[in-house]
């Protein structure tokens, strides 16, 4: 294989594993959305479907380590090229626990229909909404190599973590109001955590775009100024 | 540099990265033993003492990191060598989110603190034993390349998520029964959650010195299985 034919086998290839994580990220993005559906219209069979098994993505995650390992060995690549195999390295474990929590969220959400309606859900789907878009931009701006679309992820992050708190004490309220209410309220409660979790895999993917770009690690650098 | 001296060069810098990560683990594994004698012994100086910032591991992640992408782009691994290094990225990431987690318990604890003792502290003390010794055993996995200790962690996690189940129904008890103690044991509740997300990332390093070792892929072997 000569070189030029080696360069061009190497950008297929890289593209071919942004392609993956492109699925992985859809595939995990559907089963978020479906676990939350399901609890917005309590449906039971929905729940069971997203409970049935993330075998595509975890199938995808093997596939896409394998890639990265492959390219890696057989190219030997450097820089930019190099951070991009890394990060996507990372990124397959963050859309893999994505996938994962898309399962917590459905078996709480399994408990919590088990109980009639704690309140009307309004601050839980918003949360859901924002968690998923952050997700999707991350991803878009990995492929793009957009470091302006992944600070906007990094961005989000406080508003995520204010409507988690939100929820937190809002449900707080209805269980010392009404006790009657805790074990449904815990099940929102842990849903707005994981929901909080999809967020935070969303920043770490959006970090690593950062550090892939513009090999600059934005990852401490707040508190090292805050503590400097 | 000829090539004897390369790989004696590229040995040592293996051994300083693998002493980084041991580092790591250790200063994770310190915060988090504070965050729990700070709630048993309901001492509020040493929450503040782990709140204060996880400066040193976060220096360690950026530096890991940055170990990992001089060693792949310098000397170019292959094999086992290439999967120890991919392994150390991942390893890195989740040791950092172990230092995040002692961070969590600490913010948990000083809550509760606020409160009267919900009751006496058994399975919580137990859980945090056992996530920390998995996280031990995985890193002393990793460093002797020793699959059958990697195993061992494995086979703990199930115990974890018991303990967890039970520390959850217990509190949901004492919620029921008196809601004056909603408060302090949601608190408990989410402190559990985070023990046992350590021990995930115990599980997660664990499955990584399997796949370091022996180039097979232990992540979703039981539920294809299962499946198929």
């Amino acid at each position: 294989m000569n070189s030029e034919r080696h360069v061009r086998h190497f950008e297929e290839e890289l593209e071919q594993l942004k392609a993956r994580l492109l699925e992985m990220g859809g595939l995990a993005e559907d089963r978020v959305r479906s676990a939350l559906r399901a609890l917005v219209e309590r449906d039971l069979g929905l729940v069971e479907k997203v409970l049935m098994g993330d075998t595509a993505i975890n199938q995808l995650h093997i596939e896409v380590d394998d890639r990265c390992f492959k390219l890696l060995a057989l190219h030997q690549p450097m820089a930019v090229d190099l951070r991009a195999i890394v990060s996507a390295v990372k990124i397959n474990t963050d859309l893999e626990r994505v996938g994962d929590l898309a399962v917590n969220i459905a078996e709480a959400v399994r408990r919590y229909l088990q109980h009639p309606p704690v309140k009307e859900l309004i601050d839980i789907p918003r949360m859901a909404e924002l968690a998923q878009d952050m997700l999707r931009d991350a991803l878009d701006a990995f492929v793009r190599r957009d470091t302006t679309l992944a600070q906007t992820v990094l961005d989000r992050d406080d508003e995520l973590d204010t409507l988690k708190t939100q929820v937190f004490r809002e449900l707080l309220d209805h269980m010392l109001r009404d006790p009657g209410t805790i074990e449904p309220s815990l099940d929102l409660i842990l849903i707005s955590r994981h929901l909080e979790r999809i967020g935070d895999h969303a920043t770490n993917i959006a970090e690593d775009v950062i550090f892939m770009v513009s090999a600059r690690d934005v990852r401490h650098h707040q508190e090292q100024e805050a503590e400097g």
